[in-house]
């Protein structure tokens, strides 16, 4: 089966009604702009800020997780453990000429297969065989060369430390693994989740906000005792079908149950958050056939990662990678464990206590007392509490005493077998991680929804989605249809639903800028209104008018509004 | 009358409670922290969300305003045009011995009265006067130096431009004037509102979240035509109170529409904010015992400002500033003209076309004919369109044509009076700017409603604002009793309330674990549930306990978490 590369939306047409509109336009305009910056206008931001609704519904309402909220201003140690301070980089080269700087692997794209997968030597070596140029004005180009992609700072004005601002919002779900398995009583599996803004100081930003410099995300750790890597409701969603493009076979519609029997998803919880992220992205308004799921090539992967899939959407920008899923193994708990010696471990009880041999330190007080006297006691409980695998019993110890190191000579202490009960063990969790790209979703469902009839455009967002939900209109602005319309739209906003009040030009032209805008209902006031207390209620997609009366029209509003009434269904 | 300094909570209780439940607490614990940057962790990271809401429901719903979404990083230009590149300053003092940084004016709080008024030398001369040493190791400190508090960044790797991280939502509603202003249909007045974060690079931070570097705000910007200086909605509420404490007078209870009218409040809409400030805190469940509006001292307050108050709590760090509303005239549209020379001015339609007597300049087509060619057109064009105030007829004019300065001698042009129809005039909109904190604000929530019985703690925070509202319990893990209990909670998520099942330890344990995180409401099933079908609700300020029928438990619960239900009231 061929993937859909058909009906994309060229990229200037939603640029053209987002700014038109007041969806998104770049920012800074006034000052000649900044490459990557866009503002979120007053559609924009509610149809942002409904997006994240619907996400938290699913996350932490239906599935339980708990939400934190973290700086973005971050310390050197937290990406030395990530390995984004060593990771995080694309290949630059600047113009001799102009000065302008390009990510090398974009100046390639047209004369090479898969350039940015290339090495720094195989990118040079291209660049001088394909003879590329400054795409300014022609001039030479240095050799590429590695840059880190983390915005710096300083923090502290004065005698400062070094920042950064975070290029994920991931890293704090890790670090304060401690305290959120405490939040969680400890018990796994256990979800959190943080939504905010991540940056990379990309090179050269384009492609308007599906590759910005500051993005937003909405992303997931779901902690796993790797023994038991189960999620609650995967027997529901089993049957429902994704489709897949795994690693070395062909594009295929399969049901979550079999993906995971054939080895396709590595485990039941990726297979879960994969379904989930095709709920999540149809309701927003995505176009199902134009979804798919990519799995990562083994040579794109990671080398720690268990498993790795992004959604992709079809757009007038080609497949577009909207969210990944990855099970990340233990690796984001150990790399901090290694780099801030923190216990970020979980507890694993067993079902019964076991018996178990230990080998465990016996201190000599009668030698250990002679020698080091009132500080006897205190090393006999540091060398009884103290691990004593590989231990050698033919070298003294040396413990750490209040920051002074001891040396313990070995007649200080024996080694013995002991059996005792233990009743559980300390696991690292194991981490499955769903990544959103918010802003790429809010462009996907412009592009999946933008629709022209010759001049006339029809924005067809879902109602959950759509920033105004309800135009209100008086037919004419006098005669008291105003004042009944205002009092409607009063009513609407005091329920929680965003209305947009428009008393001017003809009812044709106040719906196309409803249309336009992703409206799905609005009301008119007209004549009859005075007579028979019923006003217009009028559909976006059919164009269909049913008559309401005014005292019904707030709970039908509020149905309507919540999607759990049709359009066709109004009485 | 006397402010009312009873009942402050320690601070160290709040933090305790805070970092116990997942409130908040410091950033970066595995790293030894990062001082002014804290985490809200789940409970609080919701409860900010709620804090949020209400605040949208407010300004966004119920006045109407728009909300806008803008980059963090903004390029040096903006700042220049705000001041805040010149203006965002502290003094720091250095100490010589161990490099440590301080806020000049802290060091001195304790020996003089207004330290943070004082000017560069009257502080060097104090700090001399009373001997100030390093308050850590005693060391010698340096002269104090001024230095900026943005944080600034590289934008771009290689060859990049400084950036700074905003210090406060503002600007861009300002700087994106003439979209904005487009975007509300070319209407005055209209607001714009933007929450999100601020950042300031702080000397030495303190006092937990309500002074850090990284901090969430809640800002509106009400733009108005300066002759017409009118918000609907201030009739209804003008015969409310506020407790005002006004420069130079002592503090009292006035109503709006007196504080106007005496000249105490510059005008209705500062009044109007003001009152709706007061509504939105009290509403958040702050006391509105512990609250006053401040007005800034001549002394303080910005030259071009018209008036300017802050809304302060009394709180276990003394006087808090949690929201301040001024009055700012045209500061700030002008100043972003001045910069940039954009256009960011509103058109005010005069009732009537005005006939006006208008100075227009005529160019002479025969002089510039011959002297300037094919270009006479546009130079003629051009001279029509010019403004001629002022302008001098002796001396040559000079246009720039295209980018090359042409100079026009006075032979080609005349000045005349002529009469037109005038249909309007632009103007640059006054702006009145409520902003709020929402750090502070969710501090004081915490400390005005943190209540202690022994050892008993009660956070009796209101329904809208609590994380969560209810918790379900079953009385025991067994009998189908939790089954029933997640039934109950699964479908109160489904609802949209956050819930909390609980299923160990004792019930009375469990309303106390409930109590602390400020839960209104607890519901256990229980033994008799199965024979009668009801369960208990309890409430968690009166702990009073009702029976309801589990058919009607869905209805009452959503009743009861919009607070269109009393827990009384329950049948």
């Amino acid at each position: 089966m061929k993937p859909c590369y058909r009906d994309t939306m060229d990229p200037n047409i939603i640029l053209g009604l987002a700014k038109r509109r007041g969806f998104f336009f770049p920012s800074f305009e006034i000052y000649g702009g900044m490459a990557g910056l866009y503002d979120y206008g007053p559609l924009g931001s509610t149809m942002k800020t409904n997006i994240e609704s619907l996400w938290r519904n699913n996350y932490v309402m239906r599935e339980g997780m708990s939400e934190i909220f973290s700086p973005i201003i971050s310390p050197e140690d937290v990406f030395r453990a990530s390995g984004h301070l060593s990771e995080f980089t694309d290949f630059s080269v600047q113009c001799q000429k102009c000065n302008q700087a390009f990510r090398a692997d974009h100046l390639l794209e047209e004369v090479e297969d898969n350039p940015d997968a290339m090495s720094q030597d195989e990118l040079q070596e291209a660049m001088v065989k394909h003879g590329i140029k400054c795409p300014s004005c022609k001039g030479g180009l240095s050799e590429p060369v590695s840059v880190n992609l983390m915005f710096k700072t300083m923090v502290g004005p004065i005698g400062g430390r070094d920042g950064y601002m975070r290029p994920e919002t991931a890293q704090a779900m890790f670090f304060n693994f401690h305290l959120l398995y405490k939040f969680n009583r400890e018990k796994l599996p256990f979800g959190i989740v943080q939504l905010g803004k991540g940056f990379r100081n990309e090179i050269s930003p384009r492609q308007s906000i599906t590759r910005v410099r500051e993005f937003n995300m909405m992303e997931a750790e779901v902690f796993f005792d790797p023994s038991n890597k189960v999620w609650p409701g995967f027997d529901e969603v089993s049957s429902k079908t994704l489709r897949l493009l795994p690693d070395g076979a062909d594009e295929q519609d399969i049901t979550l149950r079999d993906a995971v029997d054939k080895g396709i998803i590595a485990n039941e919880p990726l297979a879960y958050f994969m379904h989930l992220t095709q709920h999540i992205l149809t309701s927003a308004g995505l176009d199902s056939k134009k979804l798919r799921f990519r799995q990562h090539l083994k040579t794109e992967m990671a080398h720690y990662a268990e498993d790795c899939w992004d959604c992709e959407a079809m757009t007038g920008y080609g497949w577009l990678e909207l969210v990944g899923i990855a099970d990340r193994g233990c690796y984001d708990l150990q790399s901090h464990i290694d780099e801030s010696g923190a216990e970020l471990t979980a507890f694993i009880r067993f079902p019964e206590p076991i018996e178990m041999e230990a080998t465990i330190i016996v201190p000599n007080l009668s030698a250990l007392g002679p020698l080091f006297k009132g500080k006897a006691g205190a090393i006999a409980t540091k060398l009884s509490e103290m691990p004593c695998d590989g231990l050698d019993t033919a070298i003294p110890i040396v413990l750490d005493m209040d920051g002074e190191e001891v040396s313990i000579p070995p007649e200080c202490f024996t080694i013995s077998q002991e059996k005792k009960k233990v009743s559980g063990k300390r696991i690292v969790p194991h981490v499955i991680e769903p990544s959103y790209g918010l802003d790429r979703i809010f462009y996907t469902v412009m592009d999946h929804n933008y629709k022209e009839d010759g001049e006339y455009v029809t924005l067809g967002l879902p109602v959950t989605i759509a920033p105004i939900k309800f135009g209100v209109f008086p037919l004419m602005s006098k005669d008291g249809l105003d004042d009944m319309a205002s009092d409607i739209d009063k009513k609407l906003r005091q329920k929680g639903l965003l209305t947009y009040y428009d008393g001017s030009g003809t009812i044709g032209r106040r719906y196309a800028r409803m249309d336009e805008a992703g409206t799905p209902f609005c009301i008119t006031v007209d004549y009859e209104t005075k007579e028979d207390g019923c006003v217009t209620i009028r559909d976006r997609d059919t164009k269909d008018q049913k008559r309401v009366k005014m005292d019904d029209l707030e709970r039908i509003a509020i149905s309507l509004a919540d999607s759990s009434l049709a359009f066709e269904a109004i009485g």
